[in-house]
């Protein structure tokens, strides 16, 4: 049976009573069906995940009460996507995926090339959550506003590796970038950068290339899509230097 | 700029002229309105990419002789994926993304919990088709009919090794297994299988665990959606096993 996990953004502590959100309360109530004394989790990115027994219903609310720490707090690995705005199907997509391959931080950036002029990061801040509730994370991905990506690179913290996805051919092979990662035993902070459809600009290019910490990525003979991209790339870093090889 | 490349099915030989589909001519004319003279490129799987020029159009119909041969075939790894159907904008979704991540055939899977009773298998071809036509493959992946698991597994080649993935925990992380077929040197014809969102049942998992070239995967701490799974499998195969380490 699928337990009911649900994310809130309030500290815990046991015995606690817990007011859940509009949209929280219909889905429980309504959708689930659920009445009082019905379980369901909680988690809020920092305190691991509670049983909760729903404790009060109203026409449009719920709350429930903390009864017990099921599991303690674990984080993500310290895993960036940074990636150009795409139009809205693929990114609510993009953000529901990279949250299912444990990213700890989603970064809109525009960059020359990019087609799409706003990002609704509250969209993107749900469908993460609702994917970190669906793939029993502990933790939802930090979205940011979305940013130039000239911006981003000029603030660059110095000890995070940057992997980007280079079309034009000059990228080494991800697994040979992976592997040779894994076998050095450092473990750094990472970020991956995906750029629009239409690619990195001559200067964007130029710019990346010239940082040390930063490494053009090849990702085989076929042109990938952005979405496609940024998922395979997250997939291929978690199997090889992130938490999917075990303890 | 972008090329615009056409699947067509048909043999290919120099000076020929092919009709393109009604669907085709309506993107050549009146989407990217081209006319008279200009160019288009062909590919029907076994003939490599051609340089054809259009010459002649009428209200719904177009054609084009094809003047010379300009990418000689390749043919993707030989990777199946197979998988149980799920909802429509997902399966369309894998079929597209699995085409540009290189699988040679596509191979829709009845489980015990697989809630979808019908594929539209049409549907699924016209997504691998268009996906194919953008990612720049020469081939269009096979999409086979629907079938029940259990039929599969009887009539299973035995020199094609199946990959599963087991959300009950108990496969080897992926890249392990990977790594260790790669330093083997040995390639094999490969399958990869998703469940349904609901998992195999035990009669199915007993009938995968008794295959010698069977192996269980694991995928890491979060469960994965089973389009996301579907796509991380073949990033990681591809980046590993397949065409991407290059040549």
């Amino acid at each position: 049976m699928r337990v009911t996990r649900l994310f809130v953004d309030h500290p815990f502590s046991s015995g606690q009573s817990v007011s859940l959100s509009e949209a929280q309360a219909h889905y429980v109530m309504n959708v689930l069906r659920m009445g009082l004394g019905d379980l369901v989790y909680l988690f809020n990115g920092c305190d691991g995940e509670w049983r909760c027994v729903i404790d009060r219903i109203t026409r449009r609310r719920c709350s429930v009460t903390l009864e017990e720490q099921v599991t303690i707090q674990k984080s993500e690995p310290d895993l960036w996507l940074i990636f150009a705005p795409i139009k809205r199907a693929r990114i609510d997509f993009v953000a529901a995926k990279a949250t299912e391959l444990g990213v700890s931080a989603l970064i809109p950036v525009f960059t020359e090339f990019t087609d799409v002029t706003r990002v609704n990061t509250q969209r993107l801040r749900s469908n993460a959550i609702e994917a970190a509730e669906q793939c029993g994370r502990l933790s939802v991905p930090e979205v940011d506003e979305s940013i130039k990506l000239t911006a981003v690179l000029a603030d660059w913290p110095l000890d995070r590796q940057l992997l980007y996805c280079d079309e034009t051919g000059s990228g080494i092979a991800i697994n040979e970038f992976l592997a040779k990662q894994k076998a050095s035993g450092q473990s750094k902070p990472t970020a991956i950068l995906i750029g629009p459809e239409g690619g990195f600009s001559r200067s964007e290019l130029d710019l990346l290339k010239e940082r040390t910490n930063f490494t053009a990525i090849d990702l085989g003979p076929r042109i990938l899509r952005a979405d496609t991209a940024a998922i395979a790339v997250l997939s291929c870093w978690q199997s090889v230097l992130g938490d999917w090889p075990g303890e």
